[in-house]
């Protein structure tokens, strides 16, 4: 929608932009986050990393900078919102302590918080905060990862002692990849299968002791050392396994179920997957940190990369003095440009997501406050769509964001070439770190079939279950039409798209609303199709539904994936309308183009085969996407400027080094031409072969 | 091609042709790279990985096996090809080993053999074979990587001392990222500026001591430690610079220019520029062998992910009483079996590189033996064209090797799940060993515009010269017409591709001769627009040059990416018509489908943009590749079983425990169902929610 930028932006117009709503608690990690033990040490052992991991987040404890997101009677500031964007700025200074940190407040923490009832609130919660009561969430068991409801371990209550009794009955139901286990965990939130008067009644979760105080395992726990991993190697993953462990029935944490002292079972949910589910989506604030810690990778990498680019030269062109900068050539402008596009386009998405889960969380919060019951606000579709809804979104977000921090930071390694592979530089750690998001906090793969079960059912029959989609074909009739939910934005993006003529090929590419209606049209298109598939395979025999959900699969993570494009694309688009400053809304108008096009661009086929670009347009979607990567190249500094990264937390010599290097050489070739001009060129100062 | 496969196919067949010619070189290497120290130790320090590997190394030269390139005078076998193909394999062990055995047998070896005379031979050959005199490769610099022409260390003659003067003049001047500097090198290949009767004659290569016998560094060198990386942590990379360090003349390898005494330069290659391109030209060998390392990881990276999802289940199915196996999910087929059949089609192309290379090299030889002058021999077009072919084939390759490696070991470290994430499972050790390769050794996309501009140039006018192409235009008007160059098979793939009628739409998907024709259309197309668009741009002035490069490198690009892909295809066709066993190549006739028609798809936007695929028939290439994964799914494990990796070398814990794992768990889960059929379940055993 622009045709010319202003020559310059002031970065800091864009930050505010970014910074969004909870810019005090991005201002105060720039001035607080500093210290050595909070950035990763090249070269460090596994052990030194840990000790160190576990020394900076003792030290975040004792600033209390972590305990926005708990409960105000606590001491917390009842923030769920700035809670995720305070993980998300830890994750620029080291992944290791985010998700140390993450683990400690907010899957264990959070678990107490709200799996638990008040007697665990007191009893432990300031503890938590303090990091005086390390602990794990030891969810995840060695056979079961994504199908969490089908965990192995039990915890089987006995009314005539009173006790639970938690165990392990083979090696695939030992909790793995805990983080915090193999060496500080004390305590654990241990998910099991619920057995009491002889009948179960699904996972539910308990707190667990798993250390003495002087750090031994407590009788029964065994812990194991997940060892060395790819990254995150400051984390203390381990594995636990419970050998009869005898538990005091106010181990559970029953908010969503009691086990009375006689055995008797009680749940506000009567249905048992509903009640796992729901359970689950109270823990959606990980889900959603992954996601923005992800994007703070991103970030850090295309800081980095765009950096080296603007200094760093190579191959010489006739009639100039020094050799081309990376950032002019045009194949690394599209490496480059695109990438930051849709980082772009992703900051705003995560910032709507935050927005949203803190609304939904305070108000529930709120609610209960007020007195009202769980009972209603878990039971019926009036609270439940939202959630629903907000768990999707989570999904779909974590997936495109943990995706896409994989391959940018590759990119951004390659684009720095040799240097880009020296820890010295950052990356290696950022790429390594980072790699283990897209399976962790819900395999990238399986959470996007959540999101196209979530469009298939429109948030209202079923859980965010993770299963077989045995009953694909039953939900899909449960669809009656397919209407596109609408983002934030939604006035706004109705009118853009209502506003587009008829014939695609009469509007310009860089109408915002044919934009936007290329992606809406993708996703419906796929969805519609998707729902005919489903029902045209409903099968006769239950045996052969695994068939036909499997058939359509594939057909199932592309409607998904359209819909996270959508969803993205609708939260750019609705961030360059709240932007005032018109310089910066200029600008980002341009990036918002760029990521639009770039993306119409990478499903270009799927568009030519469905009539939706004619060859002509396909190829001039193209030149646009040049045109604009052309336009934006002045304001690549300026893009990564307004992300705000405190030099400190870079830890890139290269930055560092690169420009002085390449100004000593340049003086020095100088030197050389002026010798040779005047014949004074002595052997040793002769200019290197042209 | 392929309509039924058989219902098992013996993978001993499959191996045969994969093998090929140096199948006993394969063969021993399977029955002798055995020892601790030869495979990677999971967490160990970069101390302890260094010590590790330069013993592996030591052990290696021992066996005598790394001697297969040197000459035979020497105790080598004079086959260069085996040596390809023995690094190729030791990458199967450990990539630092493979790495390290390169630095030293491949480029430092490699450089003094091929670059220097007899009496550099005579003096250092053995040692160097033997490992008594560790050495390194010092090329590159930190300022200047892709660009070696622009070296700025010097070498200056003096004739009143008869020796050469060595000179870091500044520190983007200084030798980085060198294999055995940082611990082991003795000596080391330095490339400098050769600087004599103060002139200038281009980069040449210098034998240098770098440390004296107990390790400490000689007078005027400088060693620094790279520090750790992101992977490769066994090998010493470090930085050398020179303070002004006497070499005598005879330090000079002096094949292709020799600086006489008195200081005059004579060389049988007159222009400086081809004159450097030929030398670095004899050095091919180290590019092939970085592409045959990276087919070798991405072969472990597969068996590991193929035989992990071959016993690992997760979700329940409606009637199933054990869980889905991952394998048997359309999208994980989806991930896998495409990923291995362009593993096939890469494998076969390189084996066709090898060949053509170990030819090539061994005429050389032959010639340079009947005392044939190098004059003759690099001087006209006759020798030249074939080297250029074999430079532009193997940097190609060698780009297409490297990403795909770097992709689909991230894809296979995914498709484990979160047990791909620990070291003890191989995978983190293969992704950030290999991630280096898609820039050292070349940079990718700089190998693909020196593919490019061989396409435009017909291997004939110009050199390898990686420069910014200031003459593009230049070099496009020299270009008559583009004719493509046929691969090994060149009888055969003309006669297939003649064999298909005019009209696309009525030839089957299965057509091999179609997909050839699809292949060779997109190549050429993008070349005959490449040529037009270059001619058009054609500057008046030379400020202007690299504007016109630059605006169509995209276009160049994606035009080398296409003759990679042409020339990769009728390799893997080539390999099928050599099987001989029906059964065996029926299913590589289909997983030769499944390449091409993946390959296809994915570029099935320009095919649609360019008017070669009909919107239906795209749709019907994704139907055919479901329906290719479908038929091959039965066969996955046979693929990655005729890879014949030894189990010891896999190195992954998943693979000895999981099925273990997975089946107590299904005797325990029957179990608890037997008991609740007998109503006899107690508390305890109770099964699962279902």
């Amino acid at each position: 929608m622009t045709s010319t930028l202003p020559p310059a932006v002031d970065p800091a117009r864009i930050q505010e932009v970014l910074d969004g709503r909870w810019a005090h608690v991005r201002r105060d990690a720039r001035d607080s986050l500093r210290g050595p033990d909070l950035l990763p040490v090249y070269g460090e052992t596994v052990a030194e990393a840990r000790e160190r991991v576990t020394r900076a987040v003792r030290r975040l404890a004792d600033t209390g900078r972590v305990f926005l997101g708990f409960p105000e009677e606590y001491g917390g500031d009842g923030d769920p919102g700035g809670s995720v964007v305070a993980v998300e700025m830890l994750a620029f200074a080291d992944l290791s302590v985010m998700v140390k940190a993450g683990v400690q407040w907010g899957l264990f923490g959070g678990a107490v918080e709200l799996l638990g009832t008040r007697r665990h609130h007191d009893a432990h919660l300031r503890d938590i905060m303090a990091f005086d009561l390390p602990g794990c969430f030891a969810m995840t068991e060695t056979g079961h990862g994504s199908d969490v409801q089908q965990l192995r371990t039990t915890c089987t209550y006995d009314p005539a002692t009173g006790t639970f009794d938690l165990h392990t009955p083979h090696p695939a139901a030992r909790k793995d990849y805990i983080g915090n286990a193999a060496k500080d965990g004390r305590a654990a939130v241990v998910f099991a299968q619920l057995v009491t008067g002889g009948r179960p009644h699904g996972v539910h979760a308990w707190l667990v002791p798993i250390r003495e105080a002087d750090g031994r395992p407590r009788p029964g726990v065994t812990i194991e050392d997940d060892g060395p991993k790819a990254g995150l190697n400051g984390v203390d993953n381990g594995r636990l396994s419970f050998d009869h462990v005898t538990l005091p029935r106010e181990a559970l944490l029953d908010r969503f179920g009691q086990v009375h002292e006689d055995g008797t079972y009680e749940s506000p949910i009567e249905n048992e997957t509903r009640r796992f589910f729901t359970m689950l989506g109270t823990l959606v604030r990980g889900r959603v940190s992954v996601g923005g810690a992800a994007g703070s990778a991103t970030k850090l990498a295309l800081d980095i990369a765009v950096r080296y680019g603007e200094v760093r030269r190579q191959f010489t062109v006739p009639g100039a003095e020094r050799e081309v900068l990376l950032n002019d050539y045009l194949v690394h402008q599209r490496k480059l440009l695109p990438a930051l596009a849709t980082t772009y386009a992703l900051h705003f998405a995560q910032d709507e997501l935050v927005v949203r889960m803190h609304e939904l969380q305070v108000a529930r919060a709120d609610g209960r406050a007020d007195g009202r019951a769980d009972r209603a606000q878990v039971g019926g579709f009036v609270d439940e769509a939202p959630q629903r809804e907000l768990e999707s979104r989570a999904a779909g977000l974590k997936a495109a964001q943990t995706w896409h921090a994989t391959r940018i930071i590759q990119l951004c390694r390659e684009a720095c070439g040799g240097a880009g592979y020296l820890q010295e530089n950052r990356l290696p750690h950022l790429k390594a770190d980072t790699d283990v998001f897209t399976t962790f906090e819900g395999d990238n793969t399986v959470l996007l079939q959540l999101v196209a079960k979530g469009l298939l059912t429109g948030y209202r029959e079923e859980f965010g279950s993770l299963d077989g989609w045995g009953r694909a074909a039953f939900i899909a009739d449960l669809v009656r039409e397919t209407v596109l939910e609408r983002t934030a934005a939604r006035a706004l993006i109705a009118r853009l798209v209502d506003a587009v003529p008829g014939r695609d090929d009469d509007v310009p590419l860089l109408d915002r609303g044919w934009q936007l209606r290329m992606f809406e049209f993708r996703e419906k298109h796929l969805l519609d199709g998707a729902i005919r598939r489903l029902r045209r395979g409903a099968p006769a025999r239950d045996a052969d539904q695994f068939a036909v959900f499997n058939a359509v699969q594939d057909h199932l993570l592309a409607t998904a994936e359209a819909h996270v494009d959508r969803v993205v694309l609708e939260a750019f688009v609705a961030g360059v309308e709240r932007t005032s400053d018109p310089d910066a809304r200029r600008l980002l108008d341009a990036v918002c183009d760029l990521h639009a096009l770039a993306t119409i661009e990478a499903r270009k086929g799927w568009f030519l085969e469905h009539g939706r670009l004619t060859p002509a347009r396909a190829k001039a979607v193209t030149a646009t996407v040049n045109a604009l990567v052309a336009q934006l190249r002045p304001h690549l500094v300026t893009l990564v400027d307004a992300f705000a990264i405190p030099d400190e937390w870079k830890g890139a010599a290269v930055l560092r080094e690169e420009a002085g290097r390449q100004e000593a050489m340049a003086a020095h070739d100088a030197l050389l031409r002026q010798g040779h001009r005047q014949g004074t060129a002595t052997a040793l100062e002769v200019v290197p072969a042209q």
